[in-house]
């Protein structure tokens, strides 16, 4: 029982990984393969002498990597470099999962070619974790699947709901459709006959669409959407959130007063971090054979604990066969 | 040459709509119609008496409304509404302006059907300004076309471009395609075409794909995206800057000190008042032969000022007619 890390993915380098993960191994109770530069992995661990058991960790020498830059297909073609070695021995051992904060198209494309779909998975989906005042929500597909068809939404949703439930704790995640207004005659043909087919699914606690404006308020769990519409919500939000913190950073040099009080409460607004969504430590490739969790290459080390500590508690749930179960209770027409 | 107003839209009532008119007339040559009510409208008049020339507005009663509502079909049979009646105002001089800040479907609907489309477009579109640190950016279509195709992406790109350059007075905006990447190979079928044709006019400054994270930055001025993913960007972004305000609020509360400093600089933090689009004034419906602006149905009366203002420039220097030529330098192929 390990969690494979690539520690050659963050942008931050190999000591943003390792920290991350050696800061999770108090949380979790598997041990940890780090996969990558031996050297550098050494050097990073030789910060935290003496702080984890030195026993847990083991090192696998890689000297290939795959860059923020490589294409996914291109990327295939690296056997060698630590996200394959990676993933590989994520494959041969079914009580393990992989955490990286790599090229996140690589990965997919790795975690397909290596791990394969869960049967009956016809797209495997990102689940992204955003903020909300009083709990979290679930953005899925965040990125992998940009052209969709009703059915693959309709599998988005069974599997991020039941990860949503494992993960979070709760009975009947409330699932919304994203679309241009609630009304049932809004959306466009993909979200209609998506609502259409949720509706069906009596087991689920479907609430219909949520548009824009409500996302953020609490008011769903798990929101469902393309992945081209899940990219622009969730970078639309990051960047709001950096424009807005811009904006009232330079509202706060206007006058010597807000000067003052901007000193006194600089903590307190510190917006782009709240949703900020690497805090949230990784987010779940959701439909492939075992566990893969994504981090955003700008991760810092907290980011990858929380992603690590998520991993492990995905493979003790095993919200693999969870989700298998709740596809295979729920069998989806073909023809949506 | 007057500016019609449907002073029966605004969900705050009829002084919001007269009100914003009314002060509105110190920036305009332009007379103004007021359509609705009669004797609401008088009474709403009869607060600003002596402040502004009073031969220069025009009442016209109607008794019916078109409330927020009905929907876009059932609205057209009301003929003797507010709206519709000034839609027929607007029709019959072609020096004249629609404002209103009705049901958005139904202004739409009855602009269709009593102003009709200019020659060769397919779908008129909404244009919405929000703010960037350095200006504003247009995003269109704003949610008037939910299911669209490459050639109608085409044309609001270059309707909103001509929009754009008149009102703000820049010879060559920079144009965006809102996508999951700015790389080439992102995007979905729809926008990947409508870039490729985009490519082919010369004459426009044309950037490429532009992320949600780049949107509010200032590096584009125009955006274009099909009506579902327009609404989604732009209640998306309305809700993210509630919901910073709202964190912020709460972690001002959470020490004596943030309290104290958040006093201090209350106004500066005023954050969903910047992102807050009814501000700007109405958005376009660009597309039909004369000039139709749309407003919040939440507006105040300081955004209903500035659609008048902008209805009137927009008459002034014969936008419409700009378009008309814009789009005939530029025929667009039909297999688009």
């Amino acid at each position: 029982m390990a969690i494979v890390v690539d520690a050659m993915g963050a942008e931050g380098g190999v000591d943003v990984s390792v920290t991350g993960a050696v800061n999770a191994l108090a949380h979790i109770k598997d041990d940890l393969t780090l996969v990558g530069d031996r050297h550098r992995i050494e050097a990073a661990l030789g910060a935290h002498r003496g702080v984890f058991d030195r026993s847990r960790v083991t090192i696998i020498h890689t000297d290939d990597t795959v860059s923020m830059t490589d294409k996914p297909r291109d990327s295939l073609r690296k056997r060698d470099s630590s996200l394959a070695v990676a993933m590989r021995l994520v494959r041969n051992d079914d009580q393990s999962a992989f955490v990286s904060a790599a090229n996140t198209g690589a990965t997919l494309a790795h975690a397909m070619f290596t791990l394969g779909r869960m049967p009956g998975v016809d797209r495997p989906c990102i689940a992204v974790t955003i903020p909300t005042p009083t709990g979290h929500l679930l953005v899925s597909d965040a990125g992998a699947n940009v052209n969709c068809r009703p059915a693959h939404l309709v599998q988005f949703a069974l599997m991020t709901e039941t990860f949503f439930s494992n993960l979070h704790g709760s009975d009947s995640p409330r699932v919304a459709v994203i679309s241009n207004g609630e009304e049932d005659v809004k959306g466009n043909d993909l979200t209609r006959q998506t609502a259409q087919s949720l509706r069906q699914i009596k087991s689920m606690n479907f609430q219909g669409y949520i548009e824009g404006r409500r996302l953020m308020m609490g008011d769903a769990d798990v929101a469902i959407c393309d992945g081209f519409v899940g990219n622009i919500v969730l970078k639309t939000i990051e960047g709001a959130a950096g424009t807005l913190a811009h904006m009232t950073r330079e509202a706060l040099q206007s006058r010597w007063t807000y000067k003052l009080g901007g000193m006194i409460i600089k903590n307190a607004l510190k917006l782009k971090s709240r949703v900020d969504y690497s805090e949230y430590g990784g987010a779940p490739l959701l439909g492939v054979t075992q566990a893969v969790f994504i981090c955003h290459g700008s991760s810092n080390s907290k980011a990858i604990m929380n992603a690590v500590v998520r991993a492990s508690r995905f493979v003790e749930l095993d919200v693999t066969k969870q989700i298998q179960q709740r596809l295979d209770e729920c069998p989806i027409d073909p023809l949506w």
